[in-house]
């Protein structure tokens, strides 16, 4: 379908160019903002309107290029093997059914239905938006997808680190951590010229150091009382001593993830929950034109050589039958680890190769309804951010919305690699009960089953997820298999006619923006605007970087 | 006005005083959690129902005495001298008008009449509550007032040294300031033991030090270049040095602000404006039976100490006629260098002199409609949050609301003492000249008067607002005077006759939070369910720290 009018995107808001560059002088090149990407890709009309693409995969890549590829005019089909849109943007609501694949059947089987009050939600797969993710930030306005703020840290959140028996707030652990480095930095400035009077007023300030650069009192981490008129004023709680904090090694529970640039803040998170991104992709793309498949299993994938152009032959089943579909291009989202075990004829060994390298992330979510919002409650305080904890359940989202509301819903768990593999293999009621204890280490209101009702909490294990077997791939940048299989995958095969697209080949794994990008950008080779040909150097990410942070 | 059933409040949500104590133990006294106020006061019945209370001064104080006092059977009038609720806590909108008073004649004249757009605005007296002012936080859920988070801090917001002429995101002088101070520190560890090896370790995912120990890669301060699929994977931007980070001062302009207790996340706001309390406050306190009288100027108070019990009469002016008033309470939240100048007679000379003893903080604010939300371009991304500067504007606040929407407002400055006086001295066309040269400093688009319109924007000098005279009391803990003012000002005059509330007289000055504690204080002083007498030893607040932070 030719595009029409109400196709056409909107102008980007307007931008003075001069007044840009102007800031851009004046914070010399303060960050993402002096070059790169300028605004959603201006496409052009494609050689051949009405041009058939298939896309495999209706996650958020495959259907960013199904949108992309649509609102040009080409021909776009989407072969979807499950019954939903969305792929690793998994929203549950109350009915939604979960699917493993059973260790021993290797056979896939109903693990949960979602039992959340109406209104209520777990986002089981992405769950955050960074604020420098513009391709998520633009289709969202573009498509009018509501934002909120996602917090991703108060002080008030708790941190349970592996050598110590009890939870503590963030704000002791984060200012009483700065207040000691101060202080030791400061006891080693001996001199007295200028430069060094200003450092020693900065870790002043830094560390709330008192006038003899001691860290005496902590100023910052609280108060054992609170406030009352008529009454002494309130008593700091007693700085942890730097022992304490050292041999707790609260750190190594991902404490500073925050600090780390996918989780500055702002964040944020669709009103409603994540999947309201790819309903309006699909909803955009199907208005656009596309055809979604949804129960259509990809079997087999063929470059046909022998036509001119090149073509692809796709055969699926769907609903009992096996039918094929053929295509100028493909552009396939199917995570590799299941690309791997498809029918292929027609593609180069080094492809074959390349497919061979990478293995998808283990890593498990549970989410829980809570009848009453006891983390809010005096004794806690917490409106949103992670606790995090050297329990297998890693770490603990509270909600983002719904503030000062009676129920709610939380993350309680989400970890990764050998910590998920044995989480993931336990079945799925143990693995609530191991989920129950470890956030009850943080808030004992967990232990009880009335607060936070067993029959609503729900688990999935993404390695185990049909059509997934994975979290995001585990690229490595130091193995140099990485390095080819990645400017390999980089590349279409047969010319122009098979694209592999996803976060799994962009350079931000595990995220919506690497996803939208990577499709943005096989757009674009399509289209021909794009090189079909990468120059050798190319790096590749750390997704241990990118999504667990500096660990 | 006897209370009936619908006046009485909701019983408070459930407890589990078991595990509530066990999350105690378990975190050792984490917070202010432990002890302290433990909900509402629940009060009871007043000696003498239908006895009349006098309450001076609609704002924070002045409403939540009015509400308390009556809800429990008080017959309460409060004296507002303005018209309007809600004294310091201020939210303009199209059509409201500020007065000052003129330096020249010393009388009121109109300096502003708002005009921002329809479903703008602004507030210019409180503009955050902290996550710890549960007083505020419990009215608002009591009185179904919606919050949504304030966000203090974004790393996308800006900061302006002293010395440094160009403004940088504070991802860079965050994260840059932590990494240089945690490779120094590093450097200064030579020893090999284990608890020195834990050091070494807490620095790397600290300052995000290399394996080395150095701080050579600015991995948490942003990118050159945005990712983009087929390029080599994104920059870094290059770390400033450490002697950059030290000589522009940038401590200075109160940036770490955010760290302090105060204001660390999480924060809220009303939905709509934080007049949106002081409404419900006042519609409350109107359905408890108290009675508002507008545009009541008192000049008189006097405590008749021949009546038994002793009494209070007050003389106010309203629409050219004076009135009088007596009752058996007088609550005043009239701000002390405005009750000095207000005819009293029958008061002790200890309270005499204790109201000529503390100063109101000069302090300024600013706000601008801005017809796009500029700071939200991909040149600065900015949602949320404050950036900060050397110039008089002191801090920029960007919206916490309405992201991704078309026009926004922003507090263009907020400034205290010297630089708010001088502020303050100039017209207000002057006052706003020099605050949109100070905010074209972090963001050139303030310089186009089509973006920030001049006649949209607004100031005010709060000590220079007719019945304010100041922002926040001036309380030093160090002085001996103030510590005599502030015990002597914390217990009643004429036995139990007048109480002086608010902000003031609370260990939160300059905070909403203050101002319901001490009315709620007084409240109980009243019902004589808190002693009138307060033992000597008293910590007076340090305003400056409350207010302005570790500076």
């Amino acid at each position: 379908m030719p595009p029409t009018s109400e196709h056409v995107r909107p102008s980007p808001p307007p931008e003075e160019p001069a007044a840009r560059a102007l800031y851009d002088a004046m914070t010399g090149a303060a960050g993402p903002a002096a070059t790169g990407w300028t605004g959603p890709p201006r496409l052009p009309e494609p050689p051949r309107p009405g041009e058939k693409v298939l896309i495999l995969g209706a996650g958020v890549a495959g259907l960013t290029a199904a949108y992309e590829l649509s609102r040009i005019g080409y021909d776009c089909t989407v072969l979807e093997a499950t019954g939903r849109v969305g792929g690793r943007s998994r929203t549950v609501r109350k009915g939604d059914e979960l699917y493993e694949i059973d260790d021993r059947t290797g056979a896939p089987v109903r693990t949960h239905t979602c039992r959340f009050d109406d209104g209520l939600h777990a986002d089981l797969g992405p769950g955050r938006i960074p604020y420098h993710h513009r391709r998520v930030l633009s289709y969202c306005r573009e498509f009018g997808v509501p934002l909120e703020p996602y917090v991703m840290e108060t002080t008030a959140n708790l941190v349970r680190p592996p050598h110590l028996s009890h939870p503590l707030p963030n704000r002791r652990v984060a200012n009483d951590t700065r207040g000691h480095l101060a202080a030791r930095l400061a006891e080693t400035l001996t001199a007295d010229d200028a430069f060094t009077r200003e450092v020693r007023d900065l870790l002043r300030v830094f560390g709330a150091l008192d006038d003899n650069g001691k860290y005496s009192v902590a100023q910052r981490s609280g108060h054992l009382h609170d406030p009352a008129a008529g009454e002494p004023f309130p008593v700091p709680v007693p700085p942890l001593t730097f022992e304490e904090l050292v041999g707790s090694g609260f750190w190594k529970t991902r404490f500073y993830q925050p600090l780390d640039h996918p989780w500055q803040p702002s964040m944020f998170q669709p009103v409603g929950g994540m999947d309201r991104i790819v309903e309006a992709l699909a909803r955009q793309a199907r208005v656009a034109g596309a055809d979604l498949v949804l129960g259509a299993e990809v079997t087999d994938i063929a470059i046909t050589a022998g036509t001119d152009p090149p073509r692809a032959r796709v055969t699926y089943r769907k609903g009992g039958r096996t039918l094929t579909a053929g295509a100028r291009h493909c552009v396939s989202s199917i995570p590799v680890p299941v690309l791997r075990s498809i029918g292929r004829a027609g593609f180069s060994t080094a492809f074959e190769s390349a497919l061979r390298v990478v293995e998808f992330e283990k890593t498990c979510k549970v989410g829980w309804q809570a009848e009453r919002r006891f983390w809010e409650d005096d004794g806690t305080r917490i409106y949103g951010g992670i606790s995090w904890t050297s329990h297998a359940i890693t770490q603990l989202w509270y909600p983002s919305t719904g503030y000062f509301s009676g129920r709610g819903t939380l993350t309680g768990a989400y970890n990764f690699a050998e910590v998920a593999e044995r989480f993931g293999a336990l079945p799925t009621g143990e693995r609530l009960a191991v989920a129950r204890a470890g956030a009850a280490e943080l808030h004992p209101e967990f232990a009880d089953e009335t607060l936070v009702p067993q029959d609503k909490g729900i688990t999935i294990a993404w390695h185990k997820v049909p059509y997934q077997l994975g979290g995001w791939p585990e690229w490595n940048p130091d193995r140099e298999d990485h390095r080819t299989a990645y400017h390999r995958l980089l590349q279409p095969e047969g010319g122009d006619v098979f694209h592999v697209t996803g976060d799994q080949i962009s350079p931000l794994p595990g995220w919506q923006e690497g996803a939208m990008m990577s499709a943005q950008y096989v757009t674009q080779q399509i289209l021909g605007v794009m090189p079909r040909t990468v120059r050798e150097v190319v790096t590749v990410p750390d997704s241990v970087a990118l999504t667990q942070g500096l660990i």
